[in-house]
């Protein structure tokens, strides 16, 4: 039921010069789908990530803050679907590193040079032993090719329904430069699967520092701006690799690395976007614009209000243009002296609140019109500064608690 | 559909002496069914109340504040369901003020002795009209006997299911004591509907200073800790009168003070369950326990947040023992420095999770034996400190997606 939501054409992906992909069916949860992805990196490669503010954050996220801390260059990430390794204590941290050991011995590496990825079902042990016993196909699968691109993307889904990758390319110091991301969702935190993953790689030649920077900066804009049911994921995490093997000289700020970051963001962009669309049980993609905010926080944390009442979702389900749910979300933000006699609302180009009440020229068969489609775009402006915020989301379908209810029956 | 939740028995409700209760059927959305609601309180009543935090707090809650802040003694309630007079401006304001001047000509006191509620349909102008129509009706129908609480109890509903209406006696100073309670919810926000409202008397002497206490303690003890879907209405209003009317010596603190939280903590606890058992869409009552925090706000952050998890929520739904989203929801509480190795959960009398991880101890079986039944307990163990807090919610289901997809159509 994604909206909107194509699988991606493997011909539109960019292969990425310094990544090979494989991919390996290893029977962690379920016999007969690819559920192991291993993207191997040219020496020399840069990494950042960002992770979940969980408290219950999964072992490989563990493994994976203390090996990019420790600053050792990183060679490979492997994920696996199908397991959290969440809640699994010391033996869920020896089973992310016999995992990376592994991965280490395939390709000759590092342990320490390996990244642990994992996702699915939370609290039961990581059968690594499936793992290892899968990565020589995985290793002999190994390919920098486009295709190998869309088999990566399916490998990391869970209860995805369609398959998430993207790439654009930009030209940095007169050379042309590569950027293609995959990603899985389903929502921050999926049917007790555990659950947003992104990986984006690019051949820039980016410093460490510039590449820290950019993760978060990156983070901020796209995946942090993406909401389904509001619950924060033990396994979130974001990660991304530039391979340097492109020509030009290092960026570290300035033009470059704003147009480096135009770019990737612009590839985080969709593929969060492309969650929100596949959220579980959506039938509509919800933006929501909040405008004229004291900061941007405080424009985030209105628009997430709006995007994480389920009396808003639930209208967005039936098609309903319900303002008195509309408002109630925004005051419900906590937003210390709001003059509510200063909000206006509209659903598309339709204005339906006017100073904190209904528009006078508001009708209801517009509001039905404009409710219809299975995009919907919600902008509020609240009348206190210059801060603005976006928020991707989704609806609150019967399918939402089908698919929450059912998950594990 | 609530859960284990019968009508009040009219017999087993106290008359508080000093409280007379009408009733009538305005139309103010619907025909044929009484929504206006009249509490005439004898002079020296003394009243104190608490009022939603949303922004967006609705005309008749702005006029409670004020009116109340004014300290002029309150001789009458009078309670509209079907529309909420919220978000109507500077119009809603002198219709909730209308409302007041009417029903002071009727009973023969002045405006600002009387406190307007509303409950109903956000932004849609109050029919003031229809008000003032049907108050000779409700004048006419007032009464103290037990049964018109019943009756005020039933005119107050929206979509509530079923009517809610508890009583307690109690001695003080060798006297007995009435409290009697009404309320309706069927959520920190119901449909379109904004929502909780709560009305409890007694006969009791207490000074101002001691009842403006008592409101608040009893709040926080029983409707601050009960929650359906996360959302704060614009119209959540909690009143207590006192009547004064019992031959005790006036309460200001002391053993006599505790005596009376006793009693009025019990009917308030009483109404916030009979709310989540009539939670929309509610198959299922659940009561969580959080114990170990470091303060008793710290283990009400945990509470809340799993009991607005929708992922837990339909898990309950399912009847299903899905560990893993509960220690999302609990490391999803943004509680700093969470030791997870020291957290414990218990599902009824099993113990699901043991130092952050699956107790050895269980089997799925047991997890589903205790996940079946309509009341479920869940115990969360922090090992931080000696805070604790009970919160008490329902489950999602596919009714409450219909529900609120369906509401205005």
């Amino acid at each position: 039921m994604a909206v909107n939501l194509m699988p991606p054409d493997a011909a539109a992906l960019l292969a990425v010069p310094g990544v090979e992909l494989g991919y390996a069916e290893a029977g962690i949860r379920k016999a007969g789908r690819r559920d192991l992805m291993l993207m191997q990196l040219a020496p020399g490669s840069r990494v950042a990530g960002v992770f979940t503010q969980n408290s219950f954050a999964a072992a490989p996220v563990q493994v994976c803050r203390a090996q990019l801390a420790a600053g050792t260059p990183i060679r490979a990430i492997i994920v696996n679907a199908g397991n959290a390794n969440c809640g699994t204590g010391e033996q869920g941290l020896a089973a992310a590193r016999r995992t990376c050991k592994a991965v280490a011995d395939a390709i000759g590496c590092a342990e320490a040079e390996v990244l642990p990825f994992s996702t699915g079902v939370i609290l039961e042990h990581l059968p690594v032993d499936r793992i290892e016993a899968a990565l020589p196909a995985c290793k002999a699968s190994l390919a920098a090719g486009q295709d190998h691109w869309a088999f990566a993307a399916q490998a990391i889904m869970t209860t995805d329904t369609v398959a998430k990758a993207v790439s654009r390319s930009v030209m940095i110091g007169g050379v042309q430069v590569s950027v293609t991301g995959i990603a899985k969702g389903v929502g921050m935190l999926q049917p007790n699967m555990a659950t947003m993953l992104a990986f984006i790689a690019t051949d820039a030649v980016v410093t460490q520092g510039a590449l820290a920077r950019l993760v978060k900066e990156v983070a901020d804009a796209s995946f942090n701006r993406v909401t389904v049911d509001g619950d924060t994921s033990t396994n979130d995490s974001f990660v991304i690799a530039a391979t340097g093997q492109a020509a030009h000289k290092a960026i570290e700020g300035g033009a470059d690395y704003e147009t480096l970051k135009r770019a990737i963001s612009e590839v985080a962009v969709h593929l969060a976007q492309c969650i929100a669309r596949d959220g579980e049980g959506a039938t509509k993609f919800i933006t929501i614009d909040v405008v004229g905010a004291a900061s941007s926080a405080e424009a985030h944390v209105v628009a997430k209000c709006i995007a994480h009442s389920p009396l808003v979702k639930t209208a967005f389900f039936a098609s309903d243009p319900n303002l008195g749910r509309l408002i109630m979300a925004i005051g419900n933000a906590g937003i210390a002296a709001l003059d509510t006699s200063r909000v206006n609302l509209y659903l598309g180009d339709v204005k339906v609140i006017d100073c904190g009440g209904r528009a006078a020229s508001y009708r209801e068969e517009d509001g039905a019109r404009v409710m219809k489609p299975a995009e919907i775009v919600v902008r509020v402006e609240l009348g206190r500064g210059e801060g603005a915020a976006t928020v991707w989301t989704c609806d609150y379908s019967y399918d939402y608690v089908k698919i929450n209810a059912e998950y594990r029956t």
